[in-house]
C-alpha cells in the first residue's frame, strides 16, 4: 500500500477501504507518514468529502489510535454529551448535576479552551481548588458514587486526533464535515459511555454557519456513533448570540449557579434541561416527555445545585462556593457599556464577544497563555430586548481599565441595536436520531 | 501575511493577489513556509484550480526565484520547444538542427527522464563523447555559432520549482493545469528565449488523457507566455502510441539519424516538420506555408544532417556517428516479437510501451539508477497495418535474454490485434495561439 496511491484516490473522490485508512492513520500517528502527505491528504479530504463508511472507518481507526477507556465498573449505562462549541455555552455544569441528580451516569472528559470558544475545563478550574486532573480509578469512583465527575483529557486517548488536529490547525483544513466528525466522535468513543447526546451548534459563533450544515454534520456523527454500536441523539441549536448572559470562566460559573438554584429560567436553562432529556431518554429512564419532566424538577428543586456542590467536593473544590459565589475570582476592573441609541437589541455577534473576552485575558492566547478567570462579559440584556440610550448593555471585567475600554469598543461594535424589533429565532432548531 | 489564510483562500476558490502568491513561492523556497503547508495549498489547487492571473502570477514568481538565462548575446532571435513528454519522442533531436539549418537560433535545455519517459539528455549521452554539460559560455557560443545546442539544465534556475515538483511528486499533486503550467512555464521563461513552441500530448501515454484537457493546459501555458511577452503557439498532438518505431536512448538516436537522411517520411517527420515551421514562423522567417517548405527542405536536402552532426562534434561527441549509426551502443541480447495471431494492429499503448523499456534498462528506476543506453523496442509495423500470424511485430533490446523475455510478455499485453482496421487518427489535433 503506498501513501500517493491513497491520497490520489480521494482527491479522485474513489472511496478508500477501511484497510488503507487505518494504513494512513496508523502511519501517521507512528511518524511513518510525514506530515506533508498527511496535510495533502487532509486538504483532498475537505475538498472532496468521504462517504459516511469512509467517515466511520477514519473515527474506529483514530479511537483505535490509543487507549480506550472501561467504564463498565461505574454499574450502570453511562451516559456523555459534547458540545461542538460556543460563545458562553455553560451547559455541561448543568446537564451533568441533573441527569446525576436523576440517577443518570455521567462521566466526562472535557478539553481546555481553543482560541475565543471557553473551555469547560477552564470554567470548573476558577473555582478555588477545583482539581481537573483525577486517576482513572477516582474517576470512575466519582462517577458511580455521586453520578458526574468532570476532568480534563488525560492519558493516552486518541493521539492520532491530536496528531491530526494540530496539523488541521497549521493548513486550513479544520472546517471539514469528516474530519471534524472523525475528531469528535473517536474522542467520545474511546471514553466509552453508552449513549453520546451531541450539541451540535450552527451560526456565527461556530464552525457551522447555517442549521443545514449543523444539520448534516450532526448526522454523520450519529451514523457513525450508531455504526459503533453506541445510542446517540444530536441536538442542532442556535449559536448567533452568546448563550446565557456571561461569558468568561468565573462569571459563567457564578451563572451556573445561580441557575441551578432553580428561581430563574433562560436559554441556558431551556438548552441545558433538552440536553438533559436527551440524555435521560437514551440512558433508558423513561420516555422523552417524562425525562424532561424529571429533568425540570431536578432543576427547580434545588437536587441539581446539590449534587454540582457535591462534585466540586469530591474534585478537591470550596463547597461553599454554591452559596457563596463571592469566593469566585473576580477581576480588578470593571466597565459598564451603556447604549449608544434607544431601540431593540437586534443581535449580539458571538464571535466578536469571544474575541473580547479573549483580549480582555478570559482565553489563552499566544501573547498570554495564562488565563485572568475574573475576565469576562455580564449582559443586562439579551437579543429581542427594547433598551433606552444610556442604559447599560452590559459591564467588561478585565486586570486593566485599557483592557476594559478597548473591549467596550470592540462590544458596542459586537451589539446591533435597531428600531425594530427581530424576529425570535428558535435556540433548538432540530433533534437528529 | 499568514501562510493559513491564503491555504485557506485557495480552499474557498478566492483568488490570491499576485503578492501574495509571492509570498507563498518565496517562503516555500526559502524553507519558511514548511512542506505540509505547501503541499496543503498545492492540493487545494489541484482540487479548486486557479484563475489564468493566479497561474500567471506563480509561473513568474517560480521564474523569479532564481537565476534568468540573458541570451542576448546569440544575436538573433532565439526560440525553444518544449514537450509534455511522450513514449518515442524523439522531436528535439530532428527540430533542433532542422531550424538551425533554416537560420533559426535553439538554445535547448533539457532534462532526464524521469519514470517511463525518456529524456532527451539521456538519447544524447548514448552517443559516444557527448556532452550534455556545457558552460554557459560555451552553450552560447555553440548557438551563436551552429544555430543549436543541447545542453543539461544546470545553474539555479528556478529552484522554486525543483522543490514544489519534488513535493507534488510525493503527495499526489501531479497532474494539475496550473500546477503543469506553472512548472513548465516557469523553465522556459528562466530560459529567455524570444519565441516558444510547445508540444502538449493527450493519450494513453501522456499526462493529459483527452484532446480537450490537453487544449486547457496548452491554452493556460500560451496565455502565461504572452502575458510574460513571449511569442509562443502551442501544438496538440496524439499520443495514443509510442510515437515513430524506436522507443530506447541509442535505437532513438538511430532512428533520428536514419530520418535526417531525409529518405523516409513518417509520423516523426510530420511532427518535427510541423513544430519546426512553427519555430521557424515565429522567429520571423515567413508565413507558415513558407516556413514549413523550408523545413522540409532543410530534412530531405540532408542540411538538417549536416547541423546535427556539427552539433554532435561541436559538443564532444563522434561525429561520424551521422554515417556510422553502429558507433551507437548495442544491448548484449535481443528477441523477436511475433504476432500472436492475423489482423490489423488496433493500439499500441503507450505507457505500457514505455514501462516494458524501464524494465529492459532504457530508464531510471530506484532498483537501476544507471541507464543501459542499447536497451528499448524497435517496432516493424504502426497501428492500422496488417500482419500476419508469426510474422514479427518487434525487437526487444537488453541485456540478458531473461529481460527480453519478460518485455516480450508486456509488449504483446500493449499490442491489440484485431480483425478490423482502426479508424485513423490525426497526429495532430489543434494549433494554439
Amino acid at each position: 500500500m503506498q501513501t500517493y496511491d491513497l491520497i490520489q484516490k480521494t482527491r479522485r473522490k474513489e472511496p478508500l477501504t477501511e484497510a488503507e485508512i487505518c494504513f494512513l492513520v496508523d502511519g501517521f500517528t507512528k511518524g511513518v507518514i510525514p506530515d506533508y502527505m498527511m496535510s495533502a491528504w487532509m486538504m483532498a479530504v475537505c475538498c472532496q468529502g468521504l462517504t459516511t463508511e469512509e467517515t466511520s472507518a477514519l473515527t474506529l481507526a483514530m479511537r483505535d489510535s490509543g487507549d480506550c477507556l472501561d467504564l463498565s465498573t461505574v454499574g450502570g449505562v453511562t451516559v456523555d454529551k459534547h458540545s461542538t462549541g460556543g460563545i458562553g455555552d455553560k451547559t455541561t455544569l448543568l446537564v451533568a448535576p441533573i441527569v446525576a441528580a436523576c440517577g443518570g451516569y455521567v462521566p466526562k472528559m472535557s478539553g481546555k479552551g481553543l482560541g475565543f470558544t471557553g473551555g469547560t475545563i477552564d470554567k470548573l478550574e476558577s473555582i478555588p481548588g477545583f482539581s481537573v486532573t483525577l486517576s482513572e480509578q477516582e474517576f470512575l469512583k466519582q462517577t458511580r458514587e455521586i453520578g458526574c465527575a468532570v476532568i480534563s483529557q488525560s492519558g493516552n486517548l486518541t493521539p492520532a486526533d491530536k496528531k491530526m488536529y494540530a496539523l488541521r490547525n497549521l493548513t486550513a483544513t479544520v472546517d471539514s464535515i469528516p474530519l471534524i466528525c472523525a475528531s469528535i466522535m473517536s474522542k467520545k468513543l474511546a471514553l466509552g459511555a453508552d449513549c453520546i447526546v451531541l450539541d451540535v451548534k450552527y451560526g456565527s459563533g461556530a464552525f457551522m454557519k447555517t442549521a443545514e450544515d449543523a444539520a448534516i454534520l450532526a448526522k454523520q456523527m450519529v451514523d457513525v456513533a450508531k455504526l459503533a454500536g453506541k445510542k446517540c441523539r444530536a441536538v442542532i441549536t442556535d449559536m448567533n448570540a452568546p448563550l446565557g448572559c456571561c461569558v468568561g470562566n468565573a462569571l459563567e460559573v457564578e451563572e451556573v449557579i445561580h441557575l441551578l438554584h432553580g428561581e430563574e429560567q433562560n436559554r441556558v436553562t431551556e438548552l441545558s434541561l433538552a440536553l438533559a432529556a436527551q440524555m435521560l431518554f437514551l440512558s433508558g429512564k423513561g420516555d422523552i416527555v417524562q425525562c424532561y419532566r424529571m429533568a425540570e424538577q431536578a432543576l427547580t428543586s434545588g437536587e441539581a445545585l446539590v449534587k454540582f456542590g457535591q462534585m466540586v467536593a469530591a474534585q478537591g473544590g470550596d463547597p461553599h462556593i454554591t452559596d457563596h459565589t463571592d469566593l469566585l475570582p473576580k477581576a480588578a476592573c470593571e466597565k459598564i457599556v451603556t447604549a449608544p441609541q434607544s431601540g431593540y437589541i437586534r443581535s449580539i455577534h458571538s464571535e466578536e464577544v469571544g474575541l473580547a473576552c479573549l483580549e480582555l485575558g478570559a482565553g489563552r492566547t499566544a501573547d498570554h497563555p495564562s488565563i485572568d478567570y475574573g475576565a469576562g462579559v455580564r449582559f443586562c440584556c439579551g437579543v429581542g430586548d427594547a433598551i433606552e440610550a444610556d442604559a447599560p448593555l452590559c459591564t467588561v471585567y478585565g486586570s486593566t481599565q485599557e483592557l476594559c475600554d478597548r473591549a467596550e469598543k470592540r462590544l458596542l461594535d459586537a451589539i446591533a441595536i435597531r428600531k425594530v424589533p427581530p424576529q425570535k429565532t428558535p435556540l433548538i432548531h432540530t433533534i437528529i436520531g
